[in-house]
């Protein structure tokens, strides 16, 4: 056996960043050498961040990410990091192939590079493409056919990307095939609820399947709607954890581990898997024997539940979210309700009381205790709370137009989307929708009133959800010996949208608790009309709800983007005929 | 030799509208059964319309275009046209296919059924899936590996479905295998300036290839985003056009062919493609001699121009988005400018003038030249007008929250953007955003402001292209002796967004020629910064206006939804990560 320091960092890129992002390698990779590691490996993409959408198929930003990639090579060399091999996800090119159907135009590819005295020295590119859910890759990538085996202190580290590990056959076969003493994958891999525990379940089947250790790398951050929590871990060839990263932290995760020590005869380079093996040496010689540092594994969440887990992930996704586009404060319109109230906390956790600014919106609809607890929320978090009369606007509107109904339900949700817009224009602020995901899947919204804005925090969370965060939150204050931070009254009141005198919520939508479950069975596991009545929900009920759905389809393509915190998320919204006359 | 009659059914199917698409095949089959035809065949997906999107993952409503095919063999047999054999695109499943990576679940398939005496003969299934532009398919179906050759009157007619015929391999090359003595292909190919000699010229090449006539259905009508003009078209072996339906009509095109008899020998089934020959015998025998139709070759459109046929697609796209999603109505604000002129003017040939409305919304900032204008505009035209003073709305908003600068511009477009919402709350039109494509590109709008709306007409039109719309129109009412629709002023006065005193569109962007020359080459053909500038453009000018693309990116996602007129569209501005910080 041999032994072997790994460090693999667990970072945080932005898409199109690129001078950014090197900066980030370079950083982490002086930071391993002084640990003494003998590899480090790097998240998927992250020379370009990850996703990069759209931006593969544009031809000069694959030629910017190759020349950054190996500018970055030469970086590491001209600031003595020449000698530690470094793995790398880039976006690159696969010469030399023509124009094909069912192929990218110019040949993309999600690659992986081993940067080692100065150059890019073996290429490789992700094999398994997903194409569903938030991923299409298939429509934006070609897949790679090679798998790079590194040799570093006498030991085979074969690499492959992502959803490779997730596929059978392919580049984990080929690892097994090549005789590799350990497998590392580079991850770009997105929050969902509970699947930490489905990566390393998956990495320990894998490790026991090959029978070698499996290191899994990924990103940490949000970009765009995709939140990564990382959850960078090793597990050895019997798959037992031997060390773990802390989730939703930048971190580089240094652990020393026992490796066979690759067979003297090279053994075959064209496996049954159909992919090419491709051998660098970066060092061939064993390294001396040392005495190992203690493995870190970071403690586990809350196993109960994952309310608080949840809760960091929204506010991680605000926070970068901001950065990534600039902004350093946030606007919301504080309406005295549940849900402006958990949107607020999160801005308040994300960017800090001060940069939180909440627009205090009545109108003569308005109750007393939405207005109290409006201002209860302000003066308990210290955000800065400004209180605007929408009476004299919507007067003005009405004298100008005259309208009845819901019109003038939604023409006073416009005026206050107005107005927020408004103080956004003329202080910069970044306005949050503060939207849950029953009323986007029911369409109880106004588009262009409560709906306007940059970024939708709890868009993927259910109402009852948006409850369990409040209460969560508040009991988390406590236990720290910190005031609540939301009001018991946005928590306990009965949801209403205030347009209407007496107006609640359950005048048009059934109770929270039963529309979440059904909201959830149909658009989470997909069953029509016949399997939801038999499956005990009333068929008047069903058929209402799955029309508002999917009726609200043209609502939810213009509300503003969220973080996705579950793979049962309206998903579809993006992709749905913008015309949908069917209902089953 | 033998004869055959084939119809050709041009039609307009409406997603998720089983029923009534039915009731189309059903009819249509009656007309092609009175006029003697052997053999009716009606476009891609026509039982389900097309495109399904995400639909085609919904268990239930797979299930649900199963029942309606079947039901409608046994309807067009009760209904006495069980006799003549009828090939119709439907959403079908593969049955037996395990859950795979790379694999829609339920493995739905872009299928072509046979009905023939009450029953559905042969299914097969789409083989190429298109996954560019507006194309999702390899994340929505799985592909098809059969190719049905059906004997009519004894001749063996074989069928594909739409991209099978644009690419080598597969389908084609095994029509010839199995000797086929005609290819007839259903599609649904959406409308793309100049695309229709492309579609011939395709079909020319293929027939000479596998030596046999070709024959071409496509539909007519728009869904969703997608305009369908039809052109419909048959071949003959040596690729001569034989026939040729109207285009943006429905129709029915019966062509009678002179087509070889099959072979008594059973020509090999499994060819060396890879594709697996169905067969079915309809009728063994070939039919007594009869005297041909003269075949219909619809003329062709105005060789030196495209406008016209623009026109058309854009009157076309608006007349199905909007009767397909329940409306009659539309609601315009008029500025007096060329945008809101244009799309009023399409309103009223897809719509009729009494069922457009007009909402005139000067401000202290509108030029005298344009309220005239609009008014004459709907003088001219016979709409509903209506006017309403912005500026006591404005100075509402403004006593409630003091905005200069660019805020004060936005807020006078949020306050249009709010009146004409509530008028269309109030009487139900659909709401017509104005904006063109070189707005879009550059995100020359206001969000929640001139953006809000239901459908936009003229969102793929650079502004030239708009200019040149307007002109066309009005030569076209002169040449049929009608009085110009667009007000001359409106064609003619330099553009103007009429926010602040003075205000030119030229004092923020170049002039729009050259803007959309620009436009059209970074987004058309994906060249950078380096080949712009190579190609003669000011460095300084292709920097600013990459930029302002790449950032307009947020409002492209939220602006409505409009017909597509060419694959040179903005379609990137569904798939771009939302956060782009590169710039080349």
């Amino acid at each position: 056996m041999a032994q072997l320091r790994i460090a693999m960092a667990q970072v945080n890129p932005t898409v199109g960043d690129l001078a950014g992002n090197s900066g980030i390698v370079v950083e982490r990779t002086r930071e391993a050498s002084e640990a003494g590691a003998h590899l480090v490996v790097f998240p998927e993409m992250v020379v370009t961040g990850y996703p990069v959408e759209d931006l593969a198929l544009r031809n000069s930003f694959v030629s910017a990410s190759i020349k950054a990639t190996h500018e970055l090579a030469e970086r590491l060399a001209d600031e003595g990091l020449g000698d530690i091999p470094v793995v790398a996800g880039f976006l690159n090119r696969r010469e030399g192939l023509g124009a094909r159907f069912g192929q990218p135009a110019g040949a993309p590819q999600n690659s992986a590079a081993l940067l080692h005295q100065g150059g890019v020295r073996v290429v490789s590119a992700k094999h398994h493409l997903p194409n569903y859910g938030v991923f299409d890759e298939f429509r934006n990538f070609v897949p790679g056919d090679v798998l790079p085996v590194v040799r570093v202190g006498g030991v085979d580290v074969a690499f492959a990307v992502c959803e490779d590990l997730w596929q059978e056959g392919g580049p984990v076969a080929a690892a097994r095939e090549a005789q590799a003493g350990m497998l590392v994958t580079i991850n770009g891999s997105p929050y969902e609820r509970e699947k930490d525990n489905v990566r390393l379940e998956l990495c320990q089947r894998r490790a026991r399947e090959i029978g070698i250790p499996v290191g899994y790398v990924n990103m940490s951050g949000a970009q765009d709607e995709l939140i990564f929590e990382g959850d960078s871990l090793i597990v050895d060839s019997t798959g037992e954890l031997v060390a773990r990263a802390p989730r939703f932290e930048d971190t580089l995760l240094v652990t020393d581990l026992r490796l066979p020590e690759a067979a003297q005869d090279e053994p075959p380079t064209v496996p049954e898997s159909g992919i090419r093996v491709v051998r660098y040496t970066a060092s061939a010689d064993v390294f001396a024997s040392y005495p190992p540092l203690e493995p870190v594994v970071a403690p586990r969440p809350d196993p109960t539940s994952d309310v608080g887990e949840v809760y960091r992930a929204l506010v991680t996704g605000l926070r970068d979210y901001a950065a990534k586009n600039g902004f350093s404060s946030a606007l919301i319109a504080l309406s005295g309700g549940i849900d402006s109230a958990v949107t607020a906390t999160i801005a308040v956790d994300a960017l800090g009381a001060g940069n939180v600014h909440g627009l205090l919106l009545p109108s003569k609809y308005s109750s007393d205790h939405s207005v109290s607890d409006a201002e209860e929320l302000v003066r308990r978090q210290g955000v800065n709370g400004r209180t605007v009369q929408v009476q004299p606007v919507v007067d003005a509107f009405e004298n100008a137009l005259e309208v009845s109904g819901v019109a003038a339900e939604n023409l006073q949700a416009r005026v206050r989307g107005t107005l927020v817009m408004s103080l956004s224009n003329e202080e910069g602020h970044l306005v949050l929708a503060t939207g849950n995901k029953s009323e986007l899947a029911t369409g109880y919204s106004t588009l262009y009133g409560d709906s306007v804005g940059g970024y939708a925090p709890i868009k993927d969370c259910w109402k009852t959800l948006v409850w369990e965060l409040a209460r969560w939150r508040n009991a988390h204050a406590e236990s720290t010996g910190e005031a609540p931070p939301i009001p018991e009254g946005s928590i306990s009141k009965p949801p209403s949208a205030e347009l209407r005198p007496g107006q609640y919520d359950t005048d048009t939508l059934p109770d929270y608790d039963l529309l979440d479950t059904l909201l959830d069975a149909y658009i989470g596991t997909d069953r029509g009309l016949r399997e939801l009545t038999a499956a005990g929900f009333d068929p008047a009920l069903v058929e209402r709800v799955i029309t508002l759905v999917d009726r609200a389809e043209y609502k939810r393509r213009q509300y503003p983007p969220g973080p996705k915190i579950s793979s049962r998320n309206l998903s579809r919204d993006r992709r749905l005929p913008i015309t949908n006359r069917w209902t089953p």
